[in-house]
């Protein structure tokens, strides 16, 4: 069996729906330098299969975007091998850009300086989402 | 420290370089409803930091696409928790598919049933391959 043993110190993201602990890694940490470990499939006894992510020395996770991705995660926070915080996600009721607005004309796109802040406006199956700059819906699939 | 125990059954992809694993998973296994764990940045006494992928239940795989982006790569096969196959990659002299041709009006981008085989006609920093449709010629940074 895959099985990972634990990080002294760092963050455990767990979890996770299968498949979006790949979204989660590709979103968040494609670029860290620190050691760090995608489980995806495997066994949980609540979801049927879970993805885990967990990263070492590493303390700051965006929780607006975990929770924009799949809201039943949960972040545990380990120090020195304790288990120190636990945070559960939730769907946010604003976020400050991570994810790009729909309207191709939106400013948005075009000014670096320009960082949408979207406001939650509909929970319907889809996340709606409407921009800080332009006032386009931009919908995202839970 | 971040350990993960063997596989019983299936293929651990080696010696990446940190950064490989994930463009490696991404391309060959972000659809798997395997398990499969991507370690990256671990330490490796010849690397450095090297990246690993372990897949459970799953023996093929494209030596030609793990070659293609990173010819360090060996693969060890896994059978009931025992090594039974070593198997090394090198930079492909021919490659079906895997990689677009890089001339926009190539026939490959618009006929679903014209898969590209590209030729290694140069080996310069870059790999330089030569698609079999329109002769173009595609870099491919190593």
């Amino acid at each position: 069996m895959l099985e990972v043993n634990g990080i002294e110190n760092g963050i455990v993201i767990d979890h996770m729906h299968a498949g979006n602990g790949l979204k989660v890694f590709n979103k968040l940490f494609a670029d860290t330098e620190n050691p760090v470990v995608l489980l995806m499939n495997v066994k949980s006894g609540v979801l049927g299969q879970k993805d885990i992510i967990k990263i070492e020395n590493t303390f700051e996770v965006n929780l607006d975007l975990l929770g924009l991705i799949d809201p039943n995660i949960t972040v545990n926070v380990i120090q020195n091998g304790k288990l120190v915080d636990k945070k559960k996600v939730e769907i946010p009721k604003v976020i400050k850009g991570g994810i790009a607005c729909s309207n191709p004309r939106c400013i948005t796109h075009t000014d670096d300086y320009a960082i949408p802040e979207f406001k939650l406006v509909g929970v319907n199956g889809r996340l709606k989402y409407e921009c800080s700059y332009c006032e386009e819906i931009t919908t995202y699939k839970l």
